[in-house]
């Protein structure tokens, strides 16, 4: 039963990690999709996957032309490629099959959709094909890229946002946010500016940072890395990225990057001045400051669900490396009755141990301890 | 039975959540300890705790002097003091308990055996017993301070540097080698200069990143706070930290992350340059440079006990909230034969599920994936 509200055939052009989990999942949902990309051998894969069938037409002649030999012409187009081409692929999408809804899921918004307004104004695109292209980015993803990677579930839970510009066609912007549903994701309503400003700030500066803190590690002794803990792995963990994608959304972003970065160095100059004479009056309060202030944004992160950030308490319980370790000290906590609100291991370089970090409402910490422990855990 | 190698009794003058920590850790080990604290409330919930019994002598009158009604002197003396004092009472201890080996674990070194051996060179110490000294850094800790959050097991696992100075007496070294052992840590002997760089790099840089990234999220609106995922949370844990603390740990090391904040300093120019006008030519690969470069740095922390970096797989179930799921799922693993070598929850902001990461032996990523889904898990 296909998903209502979703004009199809699917048509998803471009098969990496996202198009490829977008054709999974949408086809588990019953709805009829179809594949195209530049690399026979992505298709291919995507295909055997079972992420799609391949597109019958030719995607390459001039846009405008019924492409030969095409079949049903899509009713929804999701274009799924390189940040760098996308605004293109969707102009395309929008003078080769007239009618349909034309999404695009970068993660730079405004760039895309002010390619798409140019090619209204200058009569590449009439009024009304503009109308149905609408901008979305899932915000989603993993560590690997590639049509082997992808899932369909990929999008589950995951924010979808869906960029209706002032001229979009209600229905184009009801059809991709039936996409965005149909595979599991939640709808965030927002201008593309607005996007493009948040992103800046929740995704990019995160990557910029750490990169910057990661490439000060290329020289670094063994020696001194054996000593790392849980506050380098997370400030660097992202930093294992693709630079050939990273390249593109930093340079489609760089405006709104780079209000942000004006003010990082602003800080940044602060602290090092600050530094070079720590002795001086004033600044050690300057260095206060400074953490203060970090203190005070981190503290506005949403926690789980949306929940007030730092509801939970941490009880931390030591695990020893054999298997079924993690599963039984679970099991404990469920039959303390105790819920798990969030869960990560704390590695030591060295021993053969970890830390089990389980957080748990504030107020049923010492229970959880006091029955842990009873059972012979170490809680530490 | 007491730890041998250890004389005793110990005093340990200083009881924050570390100094507390060590108390209880090395009472549980059969050893006879005393507290001191400045502070009469700090230093009554470390008895409270069962951390060591109060010293009954008075640290208070002029260093040199038998304190009065002290009973045995202690033979180890750890001195947790905050940063900014802690040289002084080394010296203090010194001075105080002939013979005692003095041990301090605060964050920088260099700091405090500059001060002892200036107190060496002015006369104020014998050469004797400046050599009593070692310093030493115990790399464990948590997000919360004082007595309260101490744990005797808190350094179970965790890397300890002891760091020797040219002229420490060989049987101080021991001694502090030993308390390091006796509370499950493991030693890693560095000279001061080598932990301080270290430290420098692999805790305070990081610091200052968590930072940096979380004060600019103070005005942000909680719409865009609302798309952030573990980018934003992996790259700001550690932000939520002590002003108070982080002020007398940069301030101390000061020089060392001084050399490393000019290099992010070049970094970040050369960043905002190039995306002032990234279609320059030679821009874009300025930043896939500074990536690739944070991919190299990034690829050389080491991974779960000291293994090659990235030797893992991760596999991505999807949990529901419901108590007992993310055992159930370990119980699964565990059932499939396969071990859990690291594990994290990734939140979404807005459903009621979570993410559960698996990772897995490279090898083992297909056929664990095969049989959780086998038995009805989601799969990401």
């Amino acid at each position: 039963m296909a998903p209502r509200g979703l004009p199809e055939p699917v048509l998803i052009r471009g098969t990496g990690l996202l198009g490829t989990s977008i054709g999974l999942g949408l086809r588990a949902a019953g709805a009829d999709v179809y594949l195209a990309d530049p690399s026979p051998s992505a298709q291919a894969v995507a295909e055997d996957i079972g992420a799609g069938r391949p597109y019958p037409g030719d995607l390459t002649g001039t846009p405008g032309q019924e492409p030969a030999g095409a079949g049903t012409p899509p009713g929804t187009v999701v274009v799924a490629s390189p940040p760098d081409v996308t605004g293109q692929v969707v102009i395309d999408s929008l003078l080769r099959f007239p009618g349909a809804v034309v999404l695009d899921i970068a993660s730079v918004k405004g760039q895309v959709q002010r390619q798409v307004q140019a090619a209204v104004v200058d009569g590449t695109l009439t009024g009304a094909q503009g109308a149905l292209y609408v901008g979305t980015h899932p915000m989603a993803g993993r560590e690997r890229s590639g049509p082997v990677a992808a899932r369909g579930q990929l999008f589950t839970a995951a924010p979808w946002v869906v960029c209706a510009g002032e001229d979009s066609a209600p229905e184009a912007v009801a059809a991709a946010e039936e996409v965005a549903r149909t595979l599991g994701a939640t709808v965030h309503r927002m201008d593309a500016a607005d996007h493009d400003a948040s992103v800046a700030l929740i995704s990019h500066l995160p990557q910029i940072a750490a990169s910057l803190v990661s490439s000060r590690l290329q020289e670094t002794p063994a020696a001194s890395l054996a000593l790392s803990g849980n506050g380098l792995r997370d400030t660097t963990r992202i930093a294992a990225s693709d630079p050939q994608l990273w390249v593109q959304i930093l340079a489609a972003n760089a405006p709104d990057i780079l209000q942000i970065l004006y003010g990082v160095r602003q800080d940044l100059d602060r602290l090092i001045a600050t530094m070079e004479d720590p002795s001086a009056p004033g600044a050690r309060l300057d260095i206060a400051q400074l953490m203060a202030e970090g203190n005070a944004g981190h503290a506005r992160i949403p926690g789980k669900h949306g929940a007030p950030p730092q509801a939970f308490a941490v009880v931390t319980v030591i695990v020893d490396d054999t298997p079924g370790q993690i599963s039984a000290v679970l099991q404990d906590v469920g039959t303390a009755g105790v819920n798990v609100e969030d869960l990560r291991m704390d590695h030591s370089a060295g021993y053969e141990v970890g830390m089990l970090e389980i957080s748990v409402l504030a107020g049923r910490k010492q229970e959880l301890t006091d029955a842990l422990s009873a059972q012979g855990w170490k809680v530490v």
